[in-house]
Order: structure tokens, then sequence, then C-alpha cells
């Protein structure tokens, strides 16, 4: 028996989420797929946490077990021919049994890309309106409203430290990245911050563990408050109030990744990669 | 009647191509559907060229005549809002009745982008072989071996000026971008180059016409020199044979791109834009 740790990046358009479906087209389906493929054994990667449908990784992690014995280098290899180019391995490595791509993670880190249709020009001149590039629209949020960044940086700062998030949280309670059925709602939030790449406003977040639809409904707060729906103080009125209903809506799946998992320990000496790994972006 | 001229950026993957066809997603029928949305008119936009499935256009030029008299800038913003975020109307401007989107062209720019997956090391050494990012995989030929660009290069030089390039034409005779069923082999190119851009070579061509899949040819037939199947100094004598068979294998359609149609006198004074054109590509 070995066991594996695969990092993947994946452009999750054309996939309806991490989660093995009947007849639709999943990452863990075609990744298990895969994996029959070339080992020839029937296994269900875990995931360290269930993309939803649209959602991209850069550093998505999955572990398993093989009865077979196969050279990292060369699973990789093999995986990278057999999968669709819209899933790369980008590092394969063998690791402890104990090793369990969720159950042992100890943080995430997630983007969130936004294009500004229209730049905010001189107070009372109207915004000039940008084209969001075909190219770029199903990794972004084009969003049609002029944003007060520095207000969403504001706001983004009252994220920071421990809480309960569950104004925060997708509606039915039954998901998120914990197991139980009901999940814990207090999360810590190491890192939560704006910062413009190109024509890009991008917000980048790692905490302990996220809540089904956190980092969108947090994002979807932020763009109600850089459009002024809401005021930069409001976010910790809301998080206090621990009620979904106060917060914004729902950030549009397609401008989000999840950038890296966080392990422990994570000293695994020497995964098979290839030589440049995949983390640019449309 | 007004007659309009539109410039068109699109992301082709999830189009049939440009051609209205019965029950399958196109480009013309795409645009067609949005004018009848807006203007209730029932008309098929004219294409200055007939992009395959799964080519992508910067600057796609479309023609029509509307009976409704509408503003430029309105039209342009309709159909930006009507139109999927992979079809972008990048310029819609009022035109002479004279005006015809394929008939009125004096030429095409196309562009092909290539990914090298495998870098060419020392000689000796084995080539490094780096991962294509699912993000930029529906917008390049992924090319799995090391190429000698500098060949490439030299071969490219044998492509300019007048000739008959029937050798690079596409098995059936019916297609390519003139109207008449048999179409006039004889084409000139003014342009044919290869550049690094980033981590993707780019062939840049540029001519009075194109016949169906002449572009994909030469790419093909350009990456068996420069991975040695063939010689720079053989691109002249496959010119010369007028024979498709001696070419090489036609590029996959992702990583052509229709970057401009040139029309004789374009001094059209203001046609409606927005700010910044979607040029920037993935």
């Amino acid at each position: 028996m070995t066991h594996w740790k695969l990092t993947l990046a994946y452009d999750g358009t054309a996939f309806h989420g991490w989660q093995i479906q009947p007849g639709l087209p999943t990452i863990q389906g075609t990744l298990s797929s895969a994996l029959h493929g070339i080992t020839g054994e029937r296994l269900l990667p875990q995931g360290a946490g269930r993309t939803d449908t649209g959602v991209h990784a850069l550093g998505q992690v999955a572990s398993f077990a093989l009865q077979a014995s196969v050279p990292a280098a060369n699973l990789l290899r093999a995986l990278n021919r057999i999968l669709p180019a819209a899933i790369r391995v980008v590092a394969a490595e063998q690791v402890s049994p104990l090793f369990h791509a969720r159950h042992s993670a100890r943080g995430k880190c997630y983007e969130y890309r936004l294009f500004e249709r229209r730049l905010r020009a001189e107070p009372g001149m109207p915004a000039r309106e940008r084209l969001c590039s075909p190219f770029l629209a199903p990794f972004v949020w084009d969003c049609r409203w002029p944003l007060q960044v520095h207000a969403m940086q504001e706001a983004a700062q009252a994220l920071h430290g421990t809480r309960d998030f569950s104004a925060m949280a997708a509606g039915s309670a039954a998901a998120g990245d914990d197991t139980a059925s009901r999940p814990n709602p207090v999360k810590t939030i190491h890192e939560a911050e704006w910062s413009r790449h190109g024509e890009l406003l991008v917000f980048r977040v790692r905490g302990t563990g996220f809540l089904h639809h956190m980092v969108r409904n947090i994002v979807g707060t932020l763009v109600d408050i850089g459009r002024g729906s809401l005021a930069a103080a409001d976010m910790a009125r809301i998080l206090a109030s621990c009620d979904r209903s106060q917060a914004g809506p729902t950030a549009p799946a397609r401008g989000l990744f999840l950038v890296e998992v966080l392990y422990p320990d994570d000293t695994s000496p020497s995964p098979a990669t290839p030589d440049t790994p995949a983390e640019e972006v449309a």
C-alpha cells in the first residue's frame, strides 16, 4: 500500500465542482477515472476542500492509497497525460498513511479575482467603462459598479481573528469543509487583503478553515461596501450578528480560486513536480 | 436603413465556429439572436472570415443592415449586455451601404499561440518539461516536442510573397474565406514571424487572404521543422509542390486567433468603443 498526496490546479468552468456525482463531470470523478485508467484500482481521492461548480484551484490537495507501487514522477506524468488539459497535477508525493488531505489540513488560502468594469473617475465625472476580455471572463467577477477600494480594504481588516462566521455561511448548514453535518462556525482568519494585479482587484484570504460559500459571501459583502450600499464599519456589526441575512450577496463562483492548502509539517523531501508549477492564470 | 460594422473578440472554445448551424451554438447565430433581441429584426451578420470550431478572435468583423436607427454607443452597450461573456463587441460603427465585412476586406492578421512544454536544454541534456496551466490550455497548442525556433523562423521567411498556397489548403477545397466554391489559391503573405511572449511562442501572419486551414497547416509544418522531422529548407519545396500531402499536420484550432481584418480605407471618424479594447489574452 502506498499513500499519496497530489497537488492539483484546475479550471473549474466545465466541472460540477469537486465532489463526484453520477452522470456529471466533476474533478473528483475525473481524477478517480484517471487513477483507475493508470492502476486498474477503484478508489475515491479525498480533497482538502469541496470546491463548488465553476470554482478554480491553483493548489487543491487530494489524498488516496494505492495497492500498486509506482514512482512519483511516473504517476505525475501518467496522470497529466490522461487527465483533460483543464486539470493538471502540479505535484505528486508519497506520504505517511496518517496523511489525509482534509483532516490533516491546518488552513487554506483563497483568492477572489474581480474585474473593475467601471473605473471611478474624478468626483462628478461619469465612471469610464471597460470591457472584460472574453478570455478573462471565466476567471473573474465582471463587476459592474465603480468601487471604493479603500472602504473594502478597511472592512476586510474586521475579518481578522477568531470568531463565529455564521453571518458568512451558506443558507444550508450542511456543507463547508467540515465533515460533521453541523460544521463549527468558529474560524480564524490570518490574512484578508485586497490588492491590484494589472486590471484586476484580488482579494486574498487565509485562515484555519472556511464554511460553505464563506469566501464568496465575504466578497459579496465587501463589494456591497465598495459600491456604497453598506459602510466599511458595517462589517464588524454584520459578523457579530451571526445572521446571514445581514451580509451581502454571494459573489459568483468563477472569480474564486483555492490557492493553497496548509499542512502542519509540510516537509516532504522530494515531491515530483514539473519544473514550473502552473500558477499563472489567464 | 442603417449599415453596421462590428468588431468582435471571442473565446471560441464553446462555439461550433462562426457560421450559423441549426441546433449548435455558433458566433454568427448568437450574434443574430442578440440583434433580434435588441431590434426585433431577423438578419444574418456577415463575418470577415468563417472561424472554425475552437478558433478565437480578437478582431473579427461583422457587417449587417438594420431597419432601426440606433446610436452606435447604445448598440454596443446593448449587445455587450445581451451577449454571453465569451463574445464581446469591441467597436460598433455605422458604415457606408457598400461596406461588406468579407468582400471589402483587403487582408487579415492571425496569431497562433504555442506553449513549449519541453524547453531545449544544453546539447546532450534532457529537455526540461513544464506544465501548461489549465487556464492557458484552451488558448494554446501545448506542444510536446522541444523546438528549434531558429529553424521555424528561417522557414517562415519562405512564406513571404505571392504564390499558390494549395500545399497549405484544407483537403476539401470548398471552404476558405472566398465565396466561390473553388477559392483562388494564390495569396500574398506580408508578414510571417515567430516571437516569444513570456512562456509562449507566437506566430504572427498577415496577408491578403487565407485558404481554409491555411494558418493551422502552416503552423503544423513549421512545428515539424522545429522538431526536426523536416528541414527549414523544405518549406520552399513544399510550397512549390502545391501538394497538401507534402506539408505537416493541421495544428489544433485552440491556438489560433483572428487578430485583425484590414480594410482599404479604414477612416471611420468615431466608432463607439469602450475605453480599453479587450485585447489581452489569457
